[in-house]
């Protein structure tokens, strides 16, 4: 049995499991959610669902999805199944890998995929191992990338939230495969470079690529009290749930 | 013989002839210049230089460098040399193709590679023919940017303006074989996508991708009076020839 504990998101309106020491989702999968163009009645695919932050937090705001997680680790699985139960929101969670996936997997396609893949690569591990497995990345981004695009129907949207110093590692992956590439830059000072960046793209479309005024998501120069300092389009995605419209965002 | 007027640049520190009908430099050869970390000493090769404005420019801030610009269309070949000669820049110019250089340049290599690439495939045919030329690209971007690392020594500076939708094709055409890309967006307004991009990148590095603040050009919401609409950052750029820190860039 994992300790875990209740975090709140989207200012308490979700109240989500996670291992009490392990690897907890934060702001990014709120944020991965947000940026995810999905209409009622279409099909979502997370890759790597996690304790199914980003799942959640999207069956919240938009109603009559189909919304599937795959995760490979149990423990989280079964923590995303719980929180989709207390949450009152539709999820279906499978356990396997991605490189691997379930045969009810590999049968289906997705009108959205969305991701948020491990932003370290090997490194220190961490004192916990399923903390340690969330954080670093087995799977290369060029696999998850891959994974996301073969689940994806034709001209189906692909949304990946990722550390910005590996947004060409991003783009790589997506290659000729899909096009209409939106990247939002994420910084956390208006004037800093970017920490995070969002990229949207369509299977198989021809679309230009467009590079977005960045997402500012603190107000203050300094960091200070992070919770209180949010700017006001950060606030309204991370407090109050609303999306990010990748093609029309406006910096705060 | 070319009919020439005389556009004014930084202010009108330099004066240049360009043909009065065909393609004529702007902000973007300035800015390019601007984004050069070139130090006094270095070797510095503008890749279709056209009338010189980006290579004098960077003349004009940084001395003793030794400039080498290279153009195909003789026309702004001979007015790049003249410009140069007006101006009392040294500006060594060739006239040749880079999909196959001149023997000179073969044998060099240089500590800087700069280069503002046609920003159009194919499409209408301009009126003027010199204008068509600089304006269209015959050759591919991957070609300009393979010819450009190709005449850098290892551990140069490449650095590139593009169309901001063209980013993918730039970052593909990096590949490998170049790092510590840095990619600064360059928007007309505060919020608004970004119009271009100033890429600069490291031959044979394998620092981190950073992702910058964006340089805002212009400061009111409307395009009302262009000239006297610059942001205080763009008028440092454009007006006094201060050098875009892509190390250290701030929004304004």
């Amino acid at each position: 049995m994992t300790d875990t504990r209740i975090d709140g998101f989207l200012d308490g309106r979700l109240r989500i499991s996670q291992p009490a020491r392990g690897y907890r989702a934060g702001a990014d999968a709120v944020m991965l959610a947000a940026a995810c163009p999905a209409r009622p009645g279409q099909a979502v695919l997370e890759l790597g669902c996690g304790a199914g932050v980003a799942s959640l937090c999207l069956g919240w705001r938009v109603p009559d999805l189909a919304i599937t997680g795959l995760e490979r680790q149990q423990t989280y699985a079964d923590l995303a199944r719980g929180n989709a139960y207390a949450n009152g929101i539709a999820l279906t969670v499978l356990t396997g890998d991605l490189t691997d996936p379930p045969r009810d997997l590999r049968d289906a396609s997705f009108d959205h995929v969305m991701m948020n893949p491990p932003y370290f690569l090997g490194g220190t591990a961490a004192p916990d191992a399923g903390r340690a497995l969330a954080r670093r990345e087995e799977t290369p981004l060029a696999q998850w990338i891959d994974a996301g695009l073969r689940r994806l129907r034709p001209g189906g949207w692909l949304t990946v939230i990722q550390r910005a110093d590996r947004l060409d590692g991003v783009m790589a992956a997506l290659g000729a495969r899909a096009g209409a590439v939106t990247i939002l830059p994420i910084a956390a000072r208006a004037g800093s470079p970017a920490g995070r960046v969002l990229v949207a793209a369509r299977k198989g479309a021809r679309g230009p690529l467009r590079l977005l005024a960045p997402l500012i998501t603190h107000a203050s120069p300094r960091h200070d009290r992070d919770a209180e300092d949010l700017t006001p389009l950060a606030a309204q995605v991370l407090r109050d749930g609303a999306p990010i419209a990748m093609g029309i965002a406006k910096a705060a």
